[in-house]
């Protein structure tokens, strides 16, 4: 849906043999990875030890312009981030790539996901004297690197240590004068894989879709827990980390946040779509004549479940493409629905129908109660409505903005007929807990349910107000 | 397909009863509108009889900022434009609404199509000592309303003299300080529709979609020649120009143009779209595991298919939302694939099958090209291409931007084996003519094919280049 | 003074006997008459008969951005205009140049000056069905020579036939596809001269400034009611109306509008204004410690004054040269004095001193007040005012924003003692009406003194709200 | 002169006792520093201990929009910078206030000056695991402050040690949560004052200017060593570092960079221009007819010449005021004069006269060149140059950048002979030595001439590559 719950960060590296234009791959990659995070974007570029960046505020192509890309100049090696800024956007120093100088030289840093020990390491190091510029997690990572680096031998040993300190969902790229690492949290909360570019080079991209859109090559996920270091050497592991916690995958990165056209660890995301509609479609069988999803991301839940009930697929709405950031919203006395702007349904489709309508999730309600509210004014003469996610009902601790609880619809009601009748629905349904664990198949991968279950698969902060510089953003 | 044929306008024109935010109405509307003109948009809002506009190169979101959106105050009456510029875009005067001044007061004109004879009457106009400030045949019309305006009764009957003095394709909306007229040519080869706003006042559009997006409430399409006459008085119409002229709509509204949750002349653009998929099924049986459409305007012909087929339906990619204007394209040694950056092929869909691909229509076939390298690259074994409109091999007189004959693909080759061939298609066909006329049935309701068959309902200028002041955009 | 009365437009145009990028000269020549209109600006390019042309809201260095001035293309010839948009700036189409085209081809058309009979001419024209875009008076002037041009064998001649039916002021510059033409009305209000380029071209421009600005050679002055017509055939000039009237100069353009490098009539305006301080020392003998400016047009008076008078000349204010139109204004809340904001005094200079302060006009008297006070707080133990104009009381007719008489504070008190008083002044003089005609001397030169005295040298519209479309501002 | 040596910073602070709009305090005062700093502008308020910032590169009027300045909203406290960026702008790190978290909370920090030891510091602190986000000495002052804060009972009493660690140019003010704190180096290179607001508060400035324009009083200035802290308890001095070195001010703080309606030691700027021009007038007796200055900043010099000599003082140029960093450059193969486009002669000022020019410093002298050919051009007989100080032949290690010595003038030629000659004058002369020491008379009150005498009043850095990270402005 358009109004959904955010992943935090999308992180993106290349590192070639040969000095190019590589500040472009990471435009075009950053582009791919738009859909993690659109509240700022940056990208670092190390030419011959030298780190040059440039990042700030707004979608990839709204930031870099011609003239601020160029500034990037060329490098062989380069790293980038897109973020769903959380904290109100007035901090410039949460922007990341975090470029820093330290005793042994520049480090630039890139992180998806979210620490759980954040507080504790910010405390140990100001009181050795740290200054901090920004709020983010990150800066505790770098304090930590920085840190160990001093006694360490290389960055990645330094990084060894680092991940021994630091707990929580991580999936970053440091980027050091002669080596680009990425390493991945012993939980795997968080994707990251490996490709190679082209021309030859390696890759480290959250998804790889952005490794497609530079014609690049995927090669294969990193594990939780590994230390991949590439340098002019070659690629080498560390893999000190690895197996040594159940690798325990946000499984809204199938449902949601993920690309479709992606595979991680292995599984299609828009496939491991389809199959939520058909789980959906077996434990929800509905007496109806068309299913239609919710765009963008309930059309592949719909598609599945027309698949696997016989049930007519439809095209029920038309999402006004143009309407972004800068769209002028009416003021509160021309009483205007901002849904119907957005999305009109098509008459044709619904009127006189029994219709399945499917979202890939549901957190306060709002936007799919005016939904409903159009398809019954189309002329559908039922609307059953169906989620392809468990329903939320406990925060997230690992890099997502779960809304709290006490605007989650699902805590406001104990069954989802009194859920249906909120949102006018004739009927209500999620998908099953043990339904979003048959999303994808791989040997030794579990999901983090942590949202749905309220099971963390590692300790959370207790007693603390999780989101507390999140501004939240509902539907 | 993104990069398809173009549309030159879109119009919209609101009357109320009391003043009020009109300019949010039209801003909206042009919103929903967008998919006609996308290179420049304005709005003129008519309050107490004086006429205040703003207009300007770019999106409606990117021109109309809070600051000029609020610069244009409140108003009773107000009409938009949103525009295809074919011109270049270095003269501001054509853009629209055109607003002058003239011996009876204020007029603004919106105007969606192109005339046949703006030459002789610019010819014509200039001769009396007539200043042109733009280049487009919208200023004809309006020196033609003007001249006759002279010595007319009214606004309305100025115009009834017009539209015998201009020829080609036009659906207008004129304001005056007290009326708004909507007119449409007599063959109505651009759809134009009444409708009533929430508040009940009226509304003219070129689409209904842009009425339903206001909350407003289609009515009926304003008839071929017809000219509606919006007032304090209500509204009133004058026939004279009605039913001289067979109704000859412009089929690639139903195909491309308009957009899906439109209804043009009882028809809704989606059905029209499925319609043409099910008659290219029957025209076309392939023996096929899915079915796929080119995002966007593929993708309900493919489902149209399906249905007819039995095939799969399959969502074969996923389009980059974010890949706007501002998107900076890779130099010429970078050697990228742009094609590929907007539209990754979702390899689980395509791997090791037999694809049928469908477009709504093929120009030059460069963009199709790289699409079946892609889908083949992912996996597919065959693919088989439908056109679901005819082929292109005429020039357009009409108000689109049909490319020059010796760009066009279907032009090039004799025979759909060769252009297969030419494209890496396994197979290739397109809606034959006859089909194309089966997308909306209706009581008098005829199509205008010129750009397929060469047979215009009209007399076009002969030995005139036609676009000549026209950018072109090709696929 | 910075907040004094405006002059309406500066004009220049350039031909050349080659192609080459004249776009830049004019950029640079309209840098050089920014303080002749900061509203708008506008560059219209002659390339081999056709005409391409930029204008817009802003001052030259803000609408012309590298990448529209490269738009502009080479030509051979250019014309260029600034403005000090006197409309509320909605109407872009007021901004010039006018290009226009009509029977006989382009016209670029730049004008500087006020008709007196253009509600008229407008009037006529409308008669015969034409159509106006703004609301200036320009249009009139282009309606007329197109008009002409369908009957007189050249521009030229066109123009010759023009001046018969025009009334006013007026220093323009039209440019058809092969000649520019300058002409001035035969009372010559405006300046306007002829130029030499450092390529062999010729120059027209408001100002000798300009010229010097491109490195050209000033050449002379355009006669009042000479027509100039600069083709490949060299230069003529049309000379049926001059002499026709007496030539009366605006004598404002010495005292403020002018800059102080220029030459108009074979003298130079600094020159000027040291004079005006002469005779203002020669009329007003005060016993004094220092004599001061009011930056920056009060300095040269306060220059001659000195030299006159002996009376040490001292630079009493700091004025801030960063503060433009992008500074926020403090909220009325704040209650901050933003005229001390811009101008500071140097307290060194005035404390405890007897002070000569010379502003070069008063209008609404606001901000000589607040001048005054910053003059006592810092220490002057004596404030005497003098203004090196005479006393506004009178509207203007020809091309500058004269505040309304009720605004005016000449207009309010009968006694030059009742303005100090109301100042906070020790005494107040203005230059007498005399002095004024000795700014500058040349055989047969004379002076429009109508907005001091009344008396205009031709017809004015009776009854008339003069400047009913101008925003006024005040000092 | 327009292209001069660059001071490097401009530093205010406002302290009230209640909250309110103190943003806008700091935008004025800022636009009152912006002569002491170009490139970046940043403000930092405290609200109830909460510290918002906003910084970024240009002007304080370019990047202070009204959105951004009220993104800082209300507090009782603020501090600001304008900074002359001498690192190629990338590195959005070093734009001030420098705003970090540490273990006691928060502190904003703003710096006017340099240090000589930033390098040992900050490999200090690296060794100690600090990361640096940028490439300033400010943020090893922060860190200095911050360390000796883990120990210090307060954060006057941190900086009170910090001052024992660092050595340099300093004017500085720090604002933690709850006082401001502005603090002086024991030489007193650069100015630092104290004054009151309006509404009781207390400032600390750079310059009095700045107090001045947001209507403030000016109390005295910040004693070289002095530690000046600001709270609720009222104003309190730790005068630990006072009287510990010789106050040695930066003379061109005097004739260059400060303003000159601002008082620095009790000496007004002006005034002390006026000085120099006198002094050159004693040590330079010319025979000519008028005097003139290089604007603005030759201007006093040029007035004080003609007060000691009785030779005329003229206006000889007008400066193009609207020409600033958007005026688009010609191009090479233009061969335009742009120094022309910026300074026109006013011929008649000297046309056949013998002129004395002065301007406040000559660095490279390709600047002065131009000026002097204009001069000849316009008609002077004879030019005889001055410089109002001494020749630079030496770097500057304490905020300002002098050129390097292979691009000075004076270090290419050994006598004023062969300068006066490759610069065209007829003869040249600066002021002496000893003359610069009597621009200002003070108690105790010394100067810093390094840059011309190579005599430094501390140590300085030796066989280092002084301004490594500066990019060079000539003239």
């Amino acid at each position: 849906m358009f109004d959904s719950i955010h992943e935090e960060c999308g992180v993106f590296g290349i590192f070639e043999t040969k000095k190019r234009n590589v500040a472009h791959d990471l435009y075009i990659a950053l582009y791919a990875l738009q859909h993690r995070g659109q509240e700022s974007a940056g990208i670092a570029v190390c030419d011959d030890g030298v780190i040059n960046y440039q990042k700030g505020a707004g979608l990839v192509g709204d930031f870099f312009t011609k003239d601020i890309l160029a500034r990037l100049g060329e490098g062989n090696m380069a790293v980038g981030h897109v973020r769903y800024s959380t904290t109100g956007g007035n901090n410039i120093n949460n922007i990341q790539p975090l470029v820093v100088r330290h005793m042994k030289g520049n480090l630039a840093l890139v992180h998806n996901g979210n620490l759980t020990n954040a507080d504790e390491l910010r405390r140990k190091y100001e009181l050795n004297g740290a200054i901090f510029h920004g709020t983010s997690d990150t800066e505790s990572i770098a304090y930590s690197i920085v840190d160990n680096r001093l006694t360490a031998p290389s960055i990645e040993a330094a990084i060894e240590t680092t991940m021994t300190e630091i707990a929580g969902a991580y999936s970053c790229i440091a980027m050091s004068p002669t080596k680009m690492v990425g390493f991945r949290d012993p939980n795997g909360f968080r994707p990251l894989c490996l490709g190679r570019s082209k021309d030859g080079g390696y890759i480290l991209s959250s998804e790889s879709c952005a490794i497609d859109a530079i014609e690049g090559t995927f090669v294969r996920d990193i594990l939780p827990g590994e230390i991949v270091v590439i340098s002019d050497a070659g690629v080498e592991s560390i893999m000190t980390h690895v197996g040594k916690r159940k690798h325990t995958l946000c499984v809204f990165e199938y449902i949601y946040f993920a690309r479709g056209d992606s595979y991680i660890e292995g599984v299609n995301v828009h496939q491991a779509r389809i199959t939520a509609g058909k789980i959906l479609a077996k434990e929800n069988k509905i007496d109806a004549d068309v299913v239609i999803g919710v765009p963008d991301s309930g059309l592949d839940a719909a598609l599945g479940y027309s698949m696997a009930s016989g049930i007519q697929y439809g095209m029920g709405f038309v999402k006004n493409k143009y309407i972004g950031r800068s769209f002028i919203k009416p003021s509160q006395e021309e009483r205007r629905n901002t849904v119907k702007i957005k999305l009109n349904v098509v008459k044709e489709v619904v009127k006189g129908k029994r219709v399945i309508l499917i979202d890939d999730s549901i957190v306060r309600g709002t936007t799919s109660k005016e939904i409903i509210k159009l398809l019954r004014e189309a002329g559908a003469t039922e609307v059953h409505f169906l989620s392809s996610a468990p329903a939320f009902k406990h925060p997230c601790y690992f890099g997502t903005d779960v809304d709290s609880e006490e605007n989650l619809i699902a805590c406001k009601y104990s069954t989802n007929e009194e859920i249906a009748k909120a949102l006018g629905a004739d009927s209500l349904s999620y998908l099953s807990l043990e339904g979003s664990h048959e999303l994808a198949k791989k040997e030794g991968l579990y999901f983090c349910d942590g949202c749905f279950s309220g099971n963390y698969p590692i300790d959370v902060p207790k007693g603390i107000e999780k989101n507390k510089f999140e501004q939240k953003i509902t539907k």
